[in-house]
C-alpha cells in the first residue's frame, strides 16, 4: 500500500513506530501492535499504532526514528506492507508453553530486541516467562552468548583481564572506586564497566563522575586502559549488551529480575574478562536474604562463568546497612577519596574492598591477596593509581575531598531515646536519598553517624540529610515524618509489626545490578 | 512541577499517555512507562513517555485522551506529580510469584486496566502469568464478576434469560443466525452480543450485519429484544465487560488466550444470561483438539456458570472442517437465509443448529429440543422471526438471498487427481478467506462444493475463491500456490510430513470466542 509520509516529531526511545489510519490498517488487515515493513530507498520493519486522528487515510505517520532511519521527508511517498510474522516471537510462545529455548531460538529473540522488532508486549511476555519458569543455566549461558553477540566487544590485547562486580542492592557502596585502583596498581588490566543508579541513591557511574568524566566511545575506552591499566566508566554509553539496557527497562517496570545472571555476565563477556569476582550482598535488606541463597546464586554465577570462559569467584558480604557512611554521589565520591588517601578509616569499606581486592589477587596467582590489597590501599599506592585513571579520563588528578561540593541544604536528624542502633533499612534510606535528589542532584545524600550495633544517647547525631533544593529536602523530610531509616531500641525488642487485615504490602525494588 | 501543555494530536487507543522531556522526567525522578498524575481543573492519571525531542523542558506533550478529558489548549499550565504506587501492580507482582489472587485484588486490577492506568508491559505480565500458572476456577469467577462490575449491565425485567455461545475457531459457523430466531420464536429472551473477527474470517457480527445494522447502544439493544424477544448484535458497541476488550487485544499480541473462560462468562453475566449453552467445536483444526479436553473445558464452563448463577450446558460438536459450505460474511448471511427459508437443505448447519436450540430448549424445560427446534426451522416460524429482528435492528425484512451482494472476482480450483476428500484445514481456509478481502470486504469468501469423505474426480470442481478486490484475489492465489486447504487422496495415504531439521513452526492463532 502506498502512502504519505507525515512526520510526527515524536521519538519513542529508538524503536521504530508507525501510526496508521484505522481504515488504511483494515485494508492492510493488521491491528495495533502488528508489525509492518516501510519501504523508501531503504527499508525498516516499525510496530503499527492505530489512529483515527493523529493520521488521515492515505498517511503514514512516522515516528524519528524511522525519520531518520530511512531519510524521510514530510510526504514523501512510501510502501507499506505487512511484516511477515517473527521467527522469535514464535521461540517467545514455545517459551510461554514451557519449552525451553535452545541458542539459535534466544539468539532471534535477542536480535530482534536489539532491532526494535519486538513490541512491549513481547518483550514483557518473555521476561515474565523467564521470571515464572524460571530460567536454567543452558538458557542463561545461552542469553549471555547472545547478548554479547548482538553488541559491541572490547578488543584488549591482554592475556589476563581482571574485573569486579557487584550483584547490588546496598546503598553507598563505593567499593569499586578503591578496588580497580588497587588492581590496577599491581598491573593488571581491569577495564570497569558501571552502571548509573535506576532504582538506587548512586550507581557506580554515578559516583565515579564526580571524580572524572565517565562516558566514552569504545575507542577512547582502549586508550584509557593502555595509559592506566583500568578504568571506570559508564557501560551505557559504550553499546556493549545493549539488549541488556532494554531487558532491564521491562524488568525495571515488572520489578523483577530474571535476567540478573545473563546481565551481569554478558557485560563481562563483552569486555574480554577473563578472571572475575562476584560480590553478593547478603542479609535483611539486600536482595539475597540468606547466606543459603546467597550460596547458591554463587553456584550459578560460577558455572555460567566457566561456560563462558570466565574464571569466576564470588564473596558473600554482609548487606544488612549501607557500605560506610556515606550514601549519595558526591558524599560517597568524598568518602572514597578520603579512604584512599588515607585520610579517613572506614574500617567496613576497607574490609570489603579488601576482601574483594583479595579474592581477585588470588584468582590471578597472588599469594596473600587481603594483605596485599591492604598495602597497596595504605601505601597510597592505590591513591596514585586512582589519580591516574582520573587524569586518563579527563578529570582533575590533583582532587581533593574539600573540592567536592556537597548540597547546601541539610538536616539533622537526632536520637529520640538511649539505646542501640538495632537495624537499619536500605529501602528507607535509598527512598530518602532519592526524595533528598539523588542520584540526578549530585550533591544530595546522607551522612550516617551511627550504624547497626553503635550505642546512641537520647539527643545524639544518628544522620544528616543533604539536598541542593529546599523542596527535595521538604521531600525528603516528609518520608522521614512517616518512615525511618534506622532503629534505636534495646536488643530485647521483640515485636517487628502487626498485621490485623489483609495487607497491601509495597515493596521497593532494586533492579541496579 | 508545572509545565505548558503541548497538544500532540495523537490518539493510543484510550489511553492517557503524556510525553515528558528527559530533563523534566529526570527531575521528576521517573522513567518511561512509569505513571504520573495531571492536575488541572479535573485530574488524570497517565502512563510517561519519556521524549528528547516531542517536547521541549518545560512542556507537556498529551495525546487526545488526556486533551479530551481534561478540556486542555496548547500553553495550558497544568501541574504534574509522579503518581503514587498503584495497588493493583502489587497485586500483579503477587501473581508473577505464584501468589493466588482473591477477588479485591484482581478487581483493583481490572478497574486499574479500564481506567488506563496499567502500561502494557504491566497487562502483558498479568496476561502471561495467567497463561502459565494456568488460572483456577475461583481466579477466573473473581475475573468473570470484575469484568461484569467494571462495565455497564443490560438490565431486561425477565426470569429467564437465554443465551447460546460458542468458544469459536471453525470458519462458516453462521448457527447464530439461526439459533437465536428458532428460540426467541418460542417466546424466549435471546438478547444475543457477538464479536467481528479478529483473526477468522467472519464473526457472527461481521455475518449479521450483511442482513442488518448490529452497533447499538444499550437502550436501543432493550427496545429490540422488547420487540422480537431476541437480537444478534456487535456486543464491542454496547460497553458490556470493557476489560475484556483491553485484554483481547494484549492476548492477540501474544497468541494466547488464559482469558479465555472469564471472557465468555462475563459478557454473559453482564446481559443477565440464567441459561446458557456453550458450543465447544473439537477436532483437529478445532481450539480443543480432543473430546478429553472438550469435556474437561465444559466441566470448567459449567462449574463457573454455577458460580455465576448461569445455568449452563456444553454441546461438544464437529469441528474440523468448515459448518456448511460458504466462508465469508456476504455468503455465510446467504446460506443461513436460504437455510432458514427452507430453499437450501446443508446438513452439517441443520444438525447442529437443531443440537444448539435443541440444548438449549432443554435447559429451558421443553421436551425433545432437537425436534422442536427442527419443527420450526421446517414450518417457516424461524424465518419470520429473524425477519422480525432484522425490522427491529433497522435492516431490510424482506431481504433475498440474491439480494446479498457477494465479490465480482472470483477463481475456481478444481481437483488435479481423483480420490476422496481425507482433511480440510482450517488455518489454511481462514488465511485464504483473509487474503481475499474478508472480513473488511464483506463479500470475500469461500464457497465448497467437496468436504470431508466426498469422492472427487480429477477435474472435478472443490471449491471457489470470491473477492471484491482483484489484487486481493492474486493474494489468495499466492497463498493458494504454497498452501492447500484441502487434501484429495486415498484413505491409506499415511505420510503426514518429513522432519530433517529443527524446525520453526507458525502456528496462526484463534483469539475470536
Amino acid at each position: 500500500m502506498q502512502l504519505k509520509v507525515k512526520i510526527l516529531g515524536i521519538d519513542s526511545g529508538g524503536k521504530p513506530i508507525i501510526y496508521l489510519n484505522k481504515k488504511d490498517a483494515d485494508e492492510l488487515n493488521i491491528t495495533a501492535s502488528e508489525r509492518v515493513i516501510v519501504y523508501s530507498k531503504k527499508k525498516i520493519t516499525a510496530i503499527a499504532n492505530i489512529s483515527t486522528i493523529a493520521v488521515e487515510k492515505g498517511y503514514l505517520g512516522v515516528n524519528e526514528e524511522i525519520r531518520k532511519s530511512l531519510s524521510l521527508k514530510q510526504n514523501f511517498k512510501v510502501e507499506v506492507e505487512v511484516a511477515p510474522f517473527p521467527k522469535s516471537l514464535q521461540f517467545i510462545r514455545n517459551k510461554l508453553s514451557g519449552k525451553k529455548l535452545l541458542y539459535h531460538e534466544i539468539k532471534e529473540i535477542v536480535q530482534d530486541l536489539v532491532d526494535g522488532n519486538l513490541n512491549e508486549n513481547e518483550i514483557s511476555a518473555f521476561v515474565t516467562s523467564l521470571h515464572i519458569d524460571k530460567i536454567d543455566l543452558d538458557e542463561a549461558t545461552s542469553l549471555s552468548r547472545a547478548m554479547v553477540d548482538t553488541g559491541k566487544i572490547l578488543k584488549i590485547n591482554k592475556k589476563i583481564i581482571a574485573d569486579k562486580h557487584s550483584i547490588g542492592g546496598i546503598p553507598g557502596d563505593k567499593t569499586t572506586l578503591l578496588v580497580v585502583p588497587i588492581i590496577a596498581s599491581e598491573g593488571f588490566t581491569i577495564p570497569k564497566t558501571s552502571s548509573r543508579a535506576i532504582t538506587s541513591v548512586a550507581g557506580t557511574a554515578d559516583r565515579a563522575e564526580v571524580l572524572m568524566p565517565v562516558e566514552f566511545k569504545i575507542k577512547k575506552m582502549l586508550d584509557v586502559i593502555k595509559k592506566s591499566n583500568g578504568c571506570i566508566m559508564w557501560g551505557g554509553a559504550i553499546d556493549l549488551a545493549p539488549a541488556d539496557d532494554m531487558f532491564v527497562k521491562t524488568e525495571f517496570s515488572l520489578h523483577i529480575d530474571p535476567l540478573l545472571l545473563p546481565s551481569i555476565m554478558s557485560k563481562k563477556k563483552a569486555v574480554g574478562t577473563t578472571h572475575l569476582v562476584v560480590d553478593i550482598p547478603t542479609g535483611r535488606g539486600a536482595k539475597m536474604k540468606t547466606t543459603g541463597e546467597a550460596d547458591l546464586l554463587a553456584r550459578d554465577i560460577i558455572e555460567l562463568g566457566r561456560r563462558l570462559g570466565i574464571h569466576t569467584h564470588c564473596v558473600v558480604t554482609f548487606g544488612d546497612q549501607p557500605i560506610g557512611n556515606t550514601v549519595g554521589p558526591a558524599l560517597e565520591a568524598k568518602e572514597a577519596l578520603e579512604v584512599i588517601m588515607n585520610k579517613r578509616k572506614v574500617p567496613d569499606l576497607i574490609d570489603k574492598t579488601c576482601n574483594i581486592a583479595g579474592s581477585l589477587f588470588g584468582l590471578l596467582g597472588k599469594k596473600d591477596g587481603y594483605a596485599l590489597a591492604k598495602t597497596i590501599l595504605e601505601s597510597g599506592k592505590a591513591e596514585k593509581k586512582l589519580r591516574e585513571i582520573i587524569k586518563a579520563q579527563g578529570g582533575n588528578p590533583s582532587i581533593l575531598p574539600e573540592d567536592i561540593p556537597i548540597g547546601k541544604h541539610s538536616m539533622v536528624i537526632r536520637s529520640e531515646k538511649s539505646g542501640q542502633v538495632i537495624w537499619m533499612e536500605n529501602r528507607i534510606i535509598v527512598e530518602i536519598g532519592r526524595a533528598a535528589g539523588a542520584p540526578k542532584d549530585k550533591g544530595a545524600g546522607i551522612v550516617f553517624n551511627k550504624k547497626i550495633g553503635d550505642r546512641v544517647d537520647k539527643g545524639e547525631l544518628l544522620f544528616t540529610v543533604y539536598a541542593e533544593k529546599v523542596h527535595k529536602l521538604d521531600r525528603a523530610k516528609y518520608i522521614l515524618s512517616t518512615q525511618k531509616p534506622l532503629g534505636v531500641g534495646e536488643k530485647s525488642d521483640m515485636l517487628i509489626h502487626t498485621i490485623t487485615e489483609s495487607p497491601v504490602v509495597e515493596r521497593t525494588f532494586v533492579i541496579d545490578r
